[in-house]
């Protein structure tokens, strides 16, 4: 799917500007990354040329780009937002563009949560005495409450990933490698309608005790349970994750008898979810079905993640997260186990509905056998 | 070619230790991006989970990570360096975490210059006498020399370029789509040795005009003129960029005249080259012989940027900047000439050298004529 008016509406830009002001922020500055893609829909890229959304509370909003970039500015999204396009030259600083054209008397500013440290320690040096703080603050709350078109767009990147994972059976046969397994998958993310590969993960046998094992050499043998976490940013800007877990050949005893936990333990914690639970009860769901059953220590990260824009974002779905969840709220599902000598996930991206949970990704959750 | 001790020698840590003290830094504290990279051989993920090398300036150095990451940190090359790894866990809070572990009496600390302005800030709570300055400031006299193994990284990866930029009149054929041809670009980027494809630009007739332009959906015609920019970073770490431009048929007169300008112009910035020399008098000697011939607005960013483990680093080659060059320093030399409907450019990645300067690349820089 690619960018509509719909997924970045026009509109937005004023409703930020209005939770600036609610926030009593005197403006946000947004650099290339999430946010400013959020507000406008620019998918600018984050150089050390400084590009910048200014969104003062109470004045017009306006765009300071390279001259270089300015085409690019134009022809994106952000050129029919009908904010002003300020271009500076290559031996213009830019920051102090930004400081003059501020209202004065501010004392807070939101800088992008992204921004790299050295843009907002230059922005600091021009405006000593204004507090910064993330505009996090702010476009959390926003970003979070995923819109009907939002929706849509994690769907299709679901339904991509997920086709991605029906190919895998094919790939992962005995006698190759975790890097040319890995290799063919990103190749399918991308057939599959991304626009780029963001993680590979192919954690095979031993591999698969560690949570965050990404790819090796290891070649995959007959007896192997390989766990397969994948995903990838669709042309949308909206990103896909999801984890299966395969058996190549017989796996052994041990490991059938805890996958059967897991896989109740994500299903329990799917169907915790609804309006005003909180994401420390949905991870709890998960953790205290797992622990019963004597597992306890080998789950051994949070139940999930928020995503939308990043791959990892609010809400998060951890023990001290009691913010509750409401509708439209994006985030993994994806408890583990990984008691060596392998290890095993289940992972789901879901949407939080106005009395349950949709869930993105359909691949079946049973454990996927594959002959060897 | 894969990273090596020579490329990320371990006594590394030590000279950046030093440097930090002679700064007068009470510390350095880098999370995952080039700083960290260049100081350990970390290729560590920058994720919302707080990974951070802390190097104080008179103790010993640490290395806090999440405890889901351990695995990974202890398998990199900065297990290797004998710094104590401290694993955090989900529900801890590494910020407090790191700075209870610095000494006290801190004054100023340098943070990477590519942290998240989210994470800055947390330090920053945490430390809110403590004064944040760009890392590097410590880091860019280091970085900006490189040494004879990162030479050999930068010369493997112009090389990996090159072959491909020799490859690119067999994709570039009249009825094709930018968005093809780069698509071919970007497969061949990776089959050449790159582990990822960082930008293509095929800019093909009126679209060559814009500097930045990417690709498009306009189908090449024969006639066109097209500016070909690409790169990559190979698993060494280290970048590839180069630029040459193509003519599909017979290109216009009028373009014959600039581009025979722009390569000459090419050839005296590279020649301008020595230690001793500043960017600023390379970045005229290219200007002002394209200006003398007529086409001075039409140069309109500047002549290059330093190339390493970032695509852009210092030392830019731009007007303002006075510094000397040195030998080790590594950079693009790449003007171009932009008055539409068409435009060129042609780059190359040079070192400079004791007497001169040697190029990464070596691809024919005369105007590369494709039958149509």
């Amino acid at each position: 799917m690619e960018p509509t008016a719909e997924l970045y509406p026009p509109e937005r830009l004023a409703r930020v500007q209005e939770a600036t002001a609610d926030a009593g922020l005197g403006a946000l500055l947004l650099t290339p990354g999430p946010d400013l893609r959020y507000v406008t829909g620019y998918d600018a890229k984050q150089l050390e040329r400084l590009t910048c959304l200014v969104v003062p509370a109470a004045s017009d909003p306006f765009l300071v780009v390279p001259r270089l970039e300015m085409p690019a500015a134009q022809a994106s999204p952000a050129g029919r937002l009908g904010v002003e396009l300020v271009a500076w030259d290559e031996t213009d600083d830019p920051f102090t563009l930004v400081t003059r054209r501020l209202p004065g008397g501010l004392r807070q500013v939101g800088v992008a949560d992204r921004m790299w440290a050295v843009m907002a320690l230059r922005f600091l040096a021009a405006l000593p005495d204004v507090e910064q703080i993330p505009a996090g603050t702010v476009l959390r709350g926003l970003r979070m409450r995923k819109s009907p078109a939002e929706i849509d767009a994690l769907r299709a990147a679901g339904a991509a990933i997920d086709r991605v994972h029906e190919a895998v059976p094919a790939l992962l046969r005995p006698g190759r490698t975790e890097r040319e397994v890995s290799q063919d998958i990103g190749a399918a993310i991308i057939a599959e309608g991304h626009s780029t590969v963001d993680f590979v993960i192919v954690a095979s046998g031993p591999n698969g005790a560690s949570p965050h094992h990404e790819v090796s050499d290891r070649v995959i043998e007959p007896g192997d349970v390989v766990v397969v976490d994948i995903g990838g940013s669709m042309p949308s800007g909206y990103c896909s994750d999801e984890t299966r877990t395969y058996a190549v050949g017989r796996p052994p005893a041990d490991f059938l008898a805890y996958y059967e936990v897991l896989q109740v333990a994500q299903r329990v914690a799917r169907e915790a979810i609804r309006p005003g639970v909180t994401p420390e009860s949905v991870d709890a769901a998960a953790r205290k079905l797992i622990a019963d059953a004597g597992y306890g220590e080998y789950f051994v990260h949070r139940t999930g993640h928020g995503i939308g824009l990043e791959t990892h974002e609010d809400p998060y779905i951890v023990a001290g997260n009691a913010e509750p969840l409401a509708p439209g709220m994006a985030f993994s599902i994806e408890p583990g186990i990984y008691p060596g000598p392998h290890g095993a996930r289940i992972e789901d991206i879901v949407v939080c509905t106005d009395d349950g949970h949709e869930s993105m990704n359909t691949v079946d959750r049973s454990l996927r056998l594959i002959d060897a």
